[in-house]
């Protein structure tokens, strides 16, 4: 395979990524502000722990921080374009909900929403934050995850022939997944 | 949509995530080790860092706390069973070059090989960790990224008519992405 080395930054090469959106409660403004975040990851089983990047600059970080806990909502497809647009805003000059209509579902553990559109939503308790270069290491604790009844198998999988996640990809580019490439690989000395 | 609540960890929800194999150079076994991860995730852009949650009952963690670095190797669809042999094998009982006859690529910047297979390499200096829960989170310092030349467009968006990016989805399976669904939404209010 003909290579190329090149200086980190300059190529999207840990993409694509699934995205979530950071939801938080913005008492302030009696509204609630919705940030679409790839820069993500579960960190722990036990307790459950996910942890969000989130730049210091932003009103996502403040809005955590000070109310302790978001929400996250993960999107199919569809909803590219919306996501596209909750990037693009600033929640410190919009209220996004007002300004693009977001329907919301109330949490059931914590009190900030999150985005009824999702097919598979969580509710997060913040216990800790890393500073990693420019962005915060947001970590939260699972309380509560809910799904769409009929997007995970009895394994608890998601059923790509059902939801299509939203994937980025770099650039200003989305994609979703092959539900026909879906394998079970037979490990290499399986008998 | 229907819904279902549910204790967190009952459902990958999280999922699909790209896999990256974490390489750690073992000296005194006089080899390196490889393992799969999906909890792994950009940090921060300047300076460039990078995440990865590993168990710290595994070797991959011991070895890359005494070397202080770690490469990652990005695989395509067709390296699922490699990938899923890789993540079974524990690198405290078998040497899984030797056992998987893997080949590697050397370090340029860093004296830990990656798989001579990836579309995408990166070299990493561990410079934090952080315990989250019952993994660590080991962050490490991008140095040098090198990647297969026809992998990525002038954007340094990965082509995704060249390279399926390997997902995984839980439940040991494995999916990639549908190169016709790529889309760049136009967002909403723009004109």
């Amino acid at each position: 395979m003909r290579q190329r080395s090149q200086s980190p930054g300059s190529a999207y090469f840990y993409y694509p990524r699934l995205v979530c959106v950071i939801g938080a409660r913005d008492d302030e403004k009696a509204t609630a502000n919705f940030a679409p975040v790839t820069w993500a990851t579960p960190l722990s089983c036990e307790p459950p722990l996910f942890g969000a990047c989130v730049s210091p600059s932003t009103r996502t970080h403040h809005l955590v921080l000070k109310t302790g806990e978001f929400t996250l909502s993960f999107l199919g497809m569809a909803e590219a374009s919306l996501v596209d647009t909750l990037g693009r805003l600033s929640g410190s000059q919009v209220d996004k909900v007002k300004a693009l209509e977001l329907v919301l579902e109330p949490g059931e553990v914590a009190t900030t929403p999150s985005l009824a559109a999702a097919y598979a939503r969580a509710e997060c308790i913040l216990v800790d934050r890393h500073q990693c270069g420019d962005q915060t290491l947001l970590v939260g604790e699972l309380q509560r995850v809910r799904v769409a009844a009929e997007a995970y198998d009895v394994q608890g999988v998601l059923r790509l022939d059902r939801i299509s996640p939203l994937l980025y990809l770099g650039g200003n580019r989305y994609v979703t997944t092959d539900p026909t490439s879906e394998s079970r690989p037979e490990s290499r000395g399986d008998r």
